[in-house]
């Protein structure tokens, strides 16, 4: 059957642990793409630091795969592809949430496919379904574990107990995290991805820099040991959701009641949730970008992007952005060491009354002189949450500083 | 923005509940699809029963949307359809799993869409997912979640200890189960779903009569309660799979460990893994069907089809068919209730034994003169443990006939 298919010639820019894997997958896989689509994909040519000619490569190829990561050059290279007419195929986060709305535009421009579901959540196929299934859904919100490293660090401090420092090492000698770990324990990872999400569900232009985010490296064993207590899990979550007719799009750690479909999601797996009135909700999950995991993606966009034309390149329509909102109301997880002494409940009750927090569960242990008070609060605004925290932190009887993680609550996601 | 945009005019057959949900969700969200593709999406023409001609609806339609159900007259109507040119939207799975090879034939022959996704598990994306992102794939093992009412049976059972009768006439009470529940508890609906499933994935014709099905009635309180001394949660799974260079395709109760991702699965919910080499798992989950989610999976299956021209119509290739295989390898949990007197474990031991069974878990009971013995075994040939079934059964001690569920392992799916 592959000797009468004609070729479809692919370029690949790149070939570190992506790019190697996508070779060997599509080597492999050729004669069923050919038995799929009639055309049979042939690389022509292979562009490293150290070999391959980028304009020899975009002259023998009808498409280009670009998993070169970082910025330059590989925004260079993408936009000089789309310029020549060329398919492009990318699993760049940082370029695309830093620079899509110029690679969007050029590829409407040129009428080429810009396709990218490897950039977010590895195999997990949420950039499809956010732009086919759902093209006319009216997504409320998206809730996302898009970081594998920091769920599995997460997830290994929950089961056995570990500290940050521990789980993070035993992270890095599995290979679930880099050596230098700060893209992805900051957060910059998840909201570099976020971007990319909230861009496509909410037809919203969002740069990595509008996204806050907040790592877990802060996250003790004690907070686990709480958690547990109070029936949650923590995780970090991803999160981009209409608020008051406008975006927000942050990434934070956050408590998720045992109910939420993300709860369940342990180890280096990445997960999403799509929310809107019609469909209630869909769950994606699946192993997080790993080599075989993110070729596999970028294989699916080979293939799509075979079948001429395109059918929907993604990044359209803007009419209706919306604004970027900062200031959100969530439940919070909110944790204080203080001098074991009368009144000082009282303190931080009145505090956080005079904010219009409430209290929604509360746990006191002893410690000797002192006492530590953990309590998880209603839905408020968090302005006026981190104004009460601000306050109790400035209390004489405050042992330390307070710490706070949100919750994500069933009947307030 | 609408008033510039060119209409697409769809015609829909049957006004039931899915129907009226699809004529609602499409009026409301008209202007956001013309904002996306162009074009505007306008009902030209509903038939039902008593109103509306098919020739004219057709006439007036570039697509028509099948939402009536069962095989005749829906069969005819979207042959016509096709026939004439148009593209077909349906949500029938019983059509799709008894007379699809036609369909898609006639759908290739006329050139035209045929698509389905909410045929499926509702507004889960795996019919796109399965013939878009892993088109490419070679998938090793399907198993699924497609059928709401028997998971929320389950669910129910599992939770608060009810019996199978209590917790269908709760379903039927919310809702969740038909007056006539047949179709659902006994496999039946979900063998439907798992043969349009079996025929994507694997490119190998099912039909739905090729589908060994076993449904949820015979399920106990007991069974429930063992299974959670044992650690497993108990599902009603569809699963499709390779098993010796052939495809086994089989609906049955069965138990799964904690850590599976189909166990955490509650409620009226639909979920389905797909496994393969490359990718590890996918996992997709939402809420099962219902009027308004089923009608989300068509709007989304209108859009995809109004981007001209079809960017795969499914159904093609078959060219590297599997043969069907029904004797697999499974994992099994056997209960028995006995005489409680010397020798009788020995005996059920040594029946096992002769086919080759061993014991995995192990929990007995006395009850008074009897007692209940219940063990899980570890994977084997299902024509060999049936057969020492068989011969248990025959046994003077025996006091109810064995029972036999099966039991989805973790290194053993």
């Amino acid at each position: 059957m592959a000797a009468t298919s004609e070729v479809f010639r692919v370029g690949l820019l790149g070939h570190g642990t992506v790019g190697a894997a996508f070779d060997a997958l599509l080597a492999e896989r050729a004669d069923a793409v050919a038995a799929t689509t009639g055309l049979k994909p042939e690389l022509t040519g292979v562009l490293t630091r150290s070999r391959g000619d980028f304009e020899q490569i975009l002259g023998a190829s009808d498409l280009v795969v670009e998993l070169i990561g970082g910025i330059e050059p590989a925004r260079d290279y993408v936009l000089r592809a789309m310029r020549a007419g060329k398919h492009v195929v990318s699993a760049n986060k940082q370029l695309l949430s830093q620079h899509g709305e110029e690679l969007w535009a050029c590829a409407r421009e040129h009428s080429v496919q810009l396709r990218f579901e490897g950039a977010v959540a590895g195999v997990v196929p949420v950039i499809r379904v956010l732009q086919e299934s759902l093209a006319a859904a009216h997504v409320e919100r998206i809730h996302g574990i898009v970081n594998g490293t920091t769920n599995y660090i997460l997830s290994e401090m929950a089961r056995s107990g570990i500290s940050y420092a521990q789980a993070l090492s035993q992270a890095q000698e599995l290979g679930y995290a880099e050596a230098d770990p700060t893209d992805d324990v900051t957060g910059r990872d998840a909201a570099a991805k976020m971007a990319i999400l909230a861009r496509l569900a909410f037809s919203t232009p969002v740069h990595l820099e509008q996204v806050v985010y907040e790592g877990i490296e802060h996250i003790t064993a004690d907070d686990m040991a709480y958690a547990e207590e109070l029936g949650l899990g923590l995780k970090l979550i991803g999160t981009a959701e209409r608020v008051d007719g406008g975006l927000s799009v942050r990434v934070h750690p956050a408590f998720l009641y045992g109910e939420h479909p993300l709860a369940a999601i342990n180890g280096p797996f990445n997960a999403v949730t799509v929310e809107s009135a019609a469909i209630t909700e869909i769950t994606m999950s699946g192993p997080g970008a790993g080599g075989p995991q993110t070729a596999s993606a970028v294989l699916g966009d080979l293939v799509s992007a075979m079948i001429p034309p395109a059918s929907g390149v993604g990044g359209d329509d803007i009419a209706q952005a919306l604004t970027m909102v900062d200031d959100v109301v969530s439940a919070f997880y909110l944790h204080m060491e203080v001098a074991d002494r009368p009144g000082v409940l009282a303190q931080v009750a009145e505090i956080l009354g005079m904010q219009g927090a409430s209290i929604k569960s509360f746990v006191q242990r002893g410690l000797g002189d002192n006492a530590r008070l953990v309590m998880v609060l209603h839905p408020l605004q968090e302005s006026r949450f981190y104004a009460a925290v601000r306050l109790i932190g400035q209390l004489d009887f405050m042992r330390a500083a307070p710490r706070a993680i949100r919750v994500i609550d069933e009947e307030f996601g």
